[in-house]
């Protein structure tokens, strides 16, 4: 099997990467855009963080501090207007996953002086502005991949979008940054980070090379994430974790997302179900769809651990109770299968799925 | 701990990865110097692959097929002066380590109008040209690292330099074109990549998010390095040493090599051990010195297999017989002590080690 991966991110990580960093910020330019969410860059400690580095590196900063979960294309426009205005040079993104897509949608959108809307004709983008990228949660791995998920609200429809160009310059990845994460979006983006991991076996793209960090990664997820839920300041609890979502980043930046990923997003945008916990919501049933395509990698990621993981992930997810005061109106199911088929990441499937086989795993958590 | 990581080398792996290639190549240039030894490109097939490839791209080319093993600058310096004068805009080295790290330095040379002989002042760096690695053994892991070791002939000794620009642009790697790799150089070079794994856990620069790498890596070159020395066409064996390999680049592009690598220089180059050979021949005392200092990292990495691990590897080295017919003159132990004192590498030991502590282990092989 052929098999390729690029990774071009520069990592930093570990307590105090950021604080204390020696990198040449000033080799991206004199002015930056600083991209976040309301408040985790602040509580986290992040912003003031980045702000010193750049204060004492001679760079100056607009913040545009907008963003919101899932975030929505006028969004992007609104920070790539506030960029272009300011003559910013290079973007600092930082968040839970939403801020740095985001960010990266801006760098396209300034870079290639496109619309925000336009972002997603991959054809058309021709590089970004250099981009910076700090997680403040663990589950997403953006900051070592080149995709941005973004919503529109003009069609109510969510979807990724990728180049190489959007992968960040520099990454830091300080676990100390997640401990002001509340238990639910620990749990939530924890099962993102999970997906993430599986779908590496799981996609079409599979990459033999990557094989030891999934089998780690969900490893320490599944031993580690309820420690992180209990008690927020347990720092090995936050490390693993933090790990284990970069290894589900580098993963999927060579092998995308598949059919379970895609099956999430009419859910989080008709339902407001979190991007994590939908994925959580249908993980063992895509475990089970794809079992028989995927077995001999399976094995070879898992060893003898394989043939029980099924039940094992069945057990431990079960303890989350994800199901709880979830209504999906069964109604909306056709349209939602619709939606999933059209999806980009279902050509990473590794079997065919069609619209029946989606109602179906829908049908299981409605 | 604080750590960092850069890997920016677009790897391609598999079977007929090189010859069913896409890559753009003309995107790297009109005209390459294809630098190799004297026979292995071609007996391998990676040559003729190569030259169809850039002849399908309307890429010309010239051959300098005068790299040994241990690469001398003297040699560097002639394939720069063929570059030169054929205008090359891009090089491709392919071999077993040796022409590869002697087509980084010339890209090195070439790129920055330096003399080979000045290549290790890496101060003057501020750039290469283009680089396309084919690794032929399953050992140095060059085409993931920003290193290039050479032998100066003026003063006999051989060392290593390194610098981002140095990581090749894109490495094909081809478990096949090893199936013609003799018994013992498949033997040498795996002891090589071992060395490489185990260095990331002993290097003061170790660094997490590569743990499972090592673990797997050493695990596998454990398990099938006696089948791809019985039956050279074991591709099963071939293709886990050759991913093994490739995991202990990305590993020492990261954390560097020690005292265990620098060591074996003088043996190289006094008594021509090879360099893995070398590496084999020091590896069980170098673990034994070094596993007070990093016994939480071996633990982090091969769990509760760590403490036997030793033993483990005692057994298994002893049966490779390395010591056979080897000769060193104990007169010899101080000068090559000296010199290991002097390298490079030492700065990344995890624990003090002087003159006496080298002199000691070389005894051991003496």
């Amino acid at each position: 099997m052929m098999m390729s991966s690029f990774m071009p991110v520069r990592l930093f990580w570990g307590r105090n990467c950021l604080k204390e960093s020696t990198y040449p910020f000033n080799q991206l330019g004199r002015k930056a855009l600083i991209v976040t969410g309301r408040h985790s860059a602040d509580i986290s400690g992040a912003l003031n963080d980045i702000q010193t580095v750049l204060k004492n590196s001679g760079i100056s900063y607009v913040h545009f501090n907008q963003v919101t979960e899932n975030p929505l294309v006028k969004t992007v426009q609104d920070a790539a207007d506030l960029c272009m205005e300011e003559n910013c040079d290079f973007i600092v993104g930082i968040g839970g996953g939403s801020p740095v897509d985001a960010a990266k949608a801006v760098a396209v959108a300034v870079f290639n002086k496109m619309k925000a809307r336009d972002v997603y004709d991959v054809r058309r983008i021709q590089g970004a502005l250099p981009l910076v990228a700090v997680p403040l949660t663990s589950g997403t791995g953006t900051e070592a991949t080149p995709f941005s998920v973004l919503t529109n609200e003009e069609n109510g429809k969510k979807a990724g979008f990728g180049h190489d160009s959007m992968f960040p310059r520099v990454s830091f990845c300080d676990p100390a940054y997640t401990r002001t994460v509340p238990p639910i979006v620990t749990r939530d983006t924890g099962l993102d980070a999970l997906s993430h991991l599986l779908e590496g076996v799981f996609s079409a793209k599979r990459n033999m090379t990557l094989y030891p960090l999934i089998r780690q990664g969900v490893l320490d997820i599944m031993q580690w994430l309820e420690y992180a839920m209990e008690d927020g300041n347990n720092l090995e609890a936050r490390s693993r974790l933090m790990m284990a979502s970069l290894w589900g980043g580098m993963v999927i930046a060579q092998t995308g997302t598949t059919l379970q990923h895609a099956i999430g997003y009419p859910l989080t945008v008709r339902y407001g179900v979190s991007h994590g916990r939908a994925n959580g919501l249908v993980l063992s049933a895509i475990y089970r769809l794809y079992f028989p395509a995927v077995k001999n990698a399976l094995h070879q990621v898992f060893g003898s651990d394989a043939s029980s993981l099924g039940d094992r992930l069945d057990d431990w997810l079960a303890s989350f109770e994800l199901t709880e005061s979830l209504s999906i109106s069964r109604e909306d199911i056709p349209d939602m299968a619709r939606e999933v088929m059209e999806a980009r990441n279902m050509a990473n499937n590794p079997l065919s799925v069609n619209q029946s086989d989606i109602e179906d795993l829908y049908r299981i958590i409605c």
